[in-house]
């Protein structure tokens, strides 16, 4: 399969949430103006999106909502469910064992751990904080497709490395580091105050 | 100035990061390769991102740690502080107040707002929440830069529109939808759920 941008996936996550909603409106079919317009792009934009995966859609009819929320979801691995492994029980931690969308799009979180003695054996959202310390133990008969690490910067490589080594392909990084990982293993680090950068360059660089 | 790619702006904010850290050490003048091998890029590319901007480094002696961290800092409009109001007091709301990276680089959250009579009036990290109903009466002797909007989707948008009436240029948002605003406002969307989403489609479509 050629290479896709990341900004291809993530307006076909956008495209699938339009679909889901039209799908619970009723709505049988859209056109790719009804889905440029909401997700904020071009109709030639959705249907060159569209067209790299195959050919979805009729001339003059537009795009049936049922079958593209179900190509969608298999193009994006939407399809079957994760599990997905928490590390770093603190306020952001706290936020995404909590945030509903997660579960909503297949993603289970199903083990949480931490250093701090005093969070370790406490009940999260029905699962008790592990020691991040046994992290082999703890998941020697668990499969986890993916981590979510929210740690100080300083522990997350050595965490990635044994996620990696217990077989973890898929890390969000949420610490203010770039992991070093081997190649079939997946990294995509989310930096909330490079996110408010991005603003403020938009804001000192406007013409 | 051209339009420069958001992929771009990123990879400046990780160099700045970098740079800053080799600061830190006392390190005098770094190469494109040591800031390429910590980001994750190359040093062509390095070199091509902070040509862009202007004339930096000399050939042979590569860049001075300390001009490239001025220069970076003004480019990204890190020269200066911001004044950001939080719109939402919930999970995420207060992960991101106790966030020290958001202070760390200039953006200092000023003004708290819920519609929950329960979170209204209590205090965060020096803060008193208030009422979002109160927005314009709270805002109008406040000059805010910013505003990171951390509310149910339903409730975005109308909130969006009363900001920009109030004269707020940028807004991050963590809602689950897209907003519309005026061309001089700018917005970015975080989805947590959709940053799953581009690891699920990694794991999914690889060869």
């Amino acid at each position: 399969m050629r290479k896709v941008a990341e900004s291809t996936i993530r307006r076909l996550s956008l495209y699938l949430r339009l679909l889901e909603e039209f799908e619970a409106q009723g709505i049988a079919t859209v056109s790719s103006e009804a889905l440029a317009g909401r997700g904020g792009t071009t109709s030639a934009q959705v249907r060159k999106d569209l067209s790299f995966f195959g050919s979805f859609g009729k001339r003059g009819l537009g795009y049936s909502v049922p079958e593209l929320v179900t190509e969608l979801r298999a193009i994006l691995g939407l399809d079957r469910r994760y599990q997905v492994a928490l590390i770093g029980a603190g306020k952001i931690g706290s936020a995404l064992v909590q945030y509903r969308g997660f579960r909503q799009r297949g993603f289970d979180i199903v083990a949480i751990f931490d250093v701090d003695p005093a969070k370790i054996g406490r009940e999260w959202n029905g699962l008790v904080v592990q020691d991040s310390a046994a992290l082999e133990t703890a998941l020697a008969h668990e499969k986890i497709d993916m981590a979510v690490l929210v740690t100080p910067g300083e522990a997350a490589q050595p965490l990635a490395d044994r996620l990696v080594a217990l077989g973890v392909k898929a890390i969000l990084n949420f610490a203010p580091v770039q992991l070093t990982v081997p190649h079939d293993v997946v990294v995509k680090t989310v930096n909330l105050a490079l996110e408010l950068e991005t603003l403020s360059y938009e804001l000192t660089n406007r013409g």
